[in-house]
């Protein structure tokens, strides 16, 4: 990573969920912020942080950073490289923080700020070259969010906002370039549009908050976590097109739109009965969570549909399955030399929750898929590379035997070591044992006897020469070690 | 399913919808549309749905209805049990549509209109039994979006209000009650409130068609997917609950709130300027692709979602496995007689894209997922329900030995056969074989030596009298099969 820590300049639920993905991506985090509540605060942002991330990826997380809580703004700031602020949205005091902060700062380190509303030109005023200033505006929760809304104002440069893209991006998020500076910047807009007519619905009686959110969850709202509301009625359109779209749909629309202009009063009568609704809708949908569960909940839903994006590649999905590429990308560099002298520790993850199973412990068939994925990373290891596989060649699984010695539960820690057993130039048989990482004890066994196979000549064949010189590289030292004793083994019941 | 057929009045995107939805869950189907394209259109809509459902669940769908295109609302309607009528969006057209109908219905079949805008009260002027209409809005594409708005007019009866939820539940929809008749519903007016403002920052150059989608698809639309705006502004406000958010934010949102208020007008400039982004957008993010492959991508999306939210059982994904649960219990109902005479057909299962891995084939992992799940239903069949398991008895796998003979791709269907080897008061040792739907054609074989487990006890322990009986009753027939070739093998390979 870079040198020198990311300051930060509040520590509320956005300043806390930056520290969390900052410390989290291996940065060094100091975080100014004067409430003596900080440090605590700041801490359930972590732990929610770090429960959702073990979940998210299974990607080798860089080893995470240290976190330092100050209470001058100055010693957040100085000697950082990356600076985000995250105070509360009052301009007077943004302007005199980025002032301050930009007189300790060097001089080309970028400022982020994670106003929702405010304008970076103004809020730039007072600085020490107030090109470094740049709107990073990201959403709740950042350690998940992807979005993160980048604005530039009159005085900010270009490669301000391209560093602070870049530093965004290397972080797991997507930034948004918005070429024009508004109040609201784009997604605030749109979504307190949506929300200044969800409480018109509430405050003429049509709807109550629980339906509101049902009309959303279970319609529209589910379509706009991978396409947003242009591409959705462009499909919709069909062959025609958008025009076609708009010119069939525009005046219906029109219809409806015209109404409900104003801005409804947030009178006493309408906060009781949105606050009245909001409880009972809890009540009913999540009841007896607290706020602490349904941020988890909130949490475990994200990344739910992140993955699921994630296999389609598409969307969030694609910012995921891109971030977890550069992850093992460094893991890889720490992982060059391996040690072969003895079972090689090949594969290591967490047991995520859906592997466990109606008993309440890890499904059987997962122990065949974590040593299927060590099988694939042993031939990674002998040079099976993206080179090799365009070539049409690979080793194919042709018998697997598995022993299932103890349990494993969600969250728990495996590592899995692999044994090459023997190998001849078309095959090898390779002995693998689960491990649970706290205390190294077995889980479970599994050896796999593969096949060279060359995909486009549709039949086996040799490995390549360096393949085989690696496997007989370890087979020096493997043919040493003891036979396991789930070795060879055949599936019988005496009667 | 009940006796009689859906009659569809409408055969465009909505009606080609519902025409699939109901279609793929054992309804038959006339449905009435006067253009003659009706029977392309309608037919891409199905095929479009097959193609989704596969995916959507691995449950056992019931056997397709047949449908039948005609050309009046009368052959339609006549011997429905159900009406939907999904016509253009005219008042007129609708109320003569909706009063021809009524006068050759029976007098309790109810009528669902899918319109997104009409008021009840007006459609129903002109039936003969007014009480039977309801308006049933759904959502595109229908076969899988979950959100039907049902509202009744001044004469709708509450019952048919009911059994119009009913039905909208049986087929796999969350029916959203709205007590008050409104232009637009509750969705609409959410959706056009939102777009109105994604024009305005059209309009006003603040940021093009694919931002303005990014600004929602990377942001607030991924939490939209399983919470509405009012719990997750409720979860940001904190342990302080839905007023201090409101105290906190209220005023800070009315800010940008209370400006761009009035309707942008949709000149020609405009329309040129969404049109040419739109394109822009298509290009950039989906390059090359058509509306067809569009639909796609998007309905793999929603799969993908509604998938991750099952795995949480909540919002979307609570709707799927509510629906899963009904189709297994009808399709256990067809099992109860299993023939246990030769191996026995167990299970069954579509080959989902996400088994495939990066050689082009199913992942070897997942033969013995499919196979494990093969020996979670056997054990069903021998009498482990759910309240045996309750009573903390179950089998476990303790070893596994597969064989890997040919591969199987996305979309394959694969069944597999069990047969008993051997069996005493502790265990069973079951030989499970893959094969191919289409030619019979083995895919792999799998053998597991279950163990008969008390968790409760943590010890193994003798499975319950009936378990044995039944044991011993297959084994009479299983005894007298052939030994399959890979049973009992060892992995070893000779040097």
């Amino acid at each position: 990573m870079t040198t020198g820590h990311i300051g930060l300049l509040g520590g509320g639920v956005i300043g806390g969920g930056w520290a969390a993905r900052f410390l989290l991506n291996g940065h060094d985090v100091v975080l100014f912020d004067p409430d003596p509540e900080a440090p605590r605060k700041v801490g359930e942002v972590i732990a929610n942080a770090r429960r959702a991330n073990t979940k998210l990826t299974n990607a080798p997380w860089p080893v995470e950073g240290s976190l330092q809580i100050v209470t001058t703004a100055e010693e957040a700031v100085e000697g950082a490289h990356f600076v985000q602020e995250s105070a509360p949205e009052r301009l007077d005091l943004k302007q005199k923080l980025f002032a301050a902060a930009s007189r300790v700062a060097g001089d080309d380190v970028v400022f982020g700020s994670s106003t929702s509303g405010l304008l970076p030109t103004e809020m730039q005023r007072d600085m020490v070259h107030p090109e470094r200033l740049v709107v990073g505006h990201p959403f709740n929760p950042v350690y998940l969010m992807p979005l993160v809304e980048v604005c530039g104002g009159a005085a900010t440069s270009e490669s301000t906002k391209q560093r602070a893209a870049e530093m965004y991006r290397s972080i797991g998020m997507h930034p948004l370039m918005l070429s024009k500076e508004i109040d609201g910047f784009v997604a605030d807009r749109l979504m307190e549009a949506l929300w200044r007519e969800a409480l018109w619905l509430v405050n003429d009686g049509v709807a109550t908050a629980a339906e509101i959110d049902d009309a959303m969850r279970f319609g529209p709202g589910l379509r706009w976590s991978f396409m947003g509301t242009f591409l959705i009625y462009r499909i919709a359109g069909g062959e025609a097109g958008m025009r076609h779209f708009m010119a069939q749909f525009g005046p219906a629309l029109k219809w409806p739109w015209t109404k409900l202009m104003d801005v409804p009063e947030l009178t006493d009568e309408l906060l009781d009965m949105i606050c009245a609704q909001s409880d009972a809708q809890v009540d009913e949908q999540t009841p007896g969570m607290s706020i602490r569960e349904l941020e988890a909940l909130r949490d475990d839903c994200l990344v739910e549909v992140m993955h699921g994006l994630r296999n389609r590649g598409f969307a969030a999905g694609k910012t995921l399955a891109d971030f977890e590429q550069t992850l093992f990308d460094r893991g890889n560099l720490v992982a060059a030399d391996v040690d072969v002298t003895g079972p090689i520790r090949i594969h290591q993850r967490s047991v995520p929750n859906e592997w466990v199973d109606y008993n309440g412990h890890t499904n059987d068939s997962r122990y065949m898929q974590i040593t299927s994925e060590a099988g694939d990373k042993f031939m990674r290891l002998i040079g099976v590379d993206e080179a090799y596989l365009q070539s049409g060649c690979s080793y194919y699984t042709v018998e697997s035997h598995l022993n299932f010695i103890a349990q494993s539960h969600a969250g728990d820690h495996l590592y899995v070591t692999a044994q090459l057993m023997s190998h001849d130039p078309k095959r090898f048989h390779i002995f693998t044992t689960v491990h649970r990482a706290d205390d190294d004890s077995v889980v479970a066994t599994a050896e796999h006897m593969m096949l060279h196979v060359d995909a486009r000549a549709g039949k086996s064949s040799p490995a390549a020469a360096q393949l085989q010189a690696k496997l007989a590289e370890i087979a020096v030292h493997h043919d040493l070690l003891p036979r396991p004793a789930q070795a060879g083994r055949a599936i019988a019941q005496s009667r």
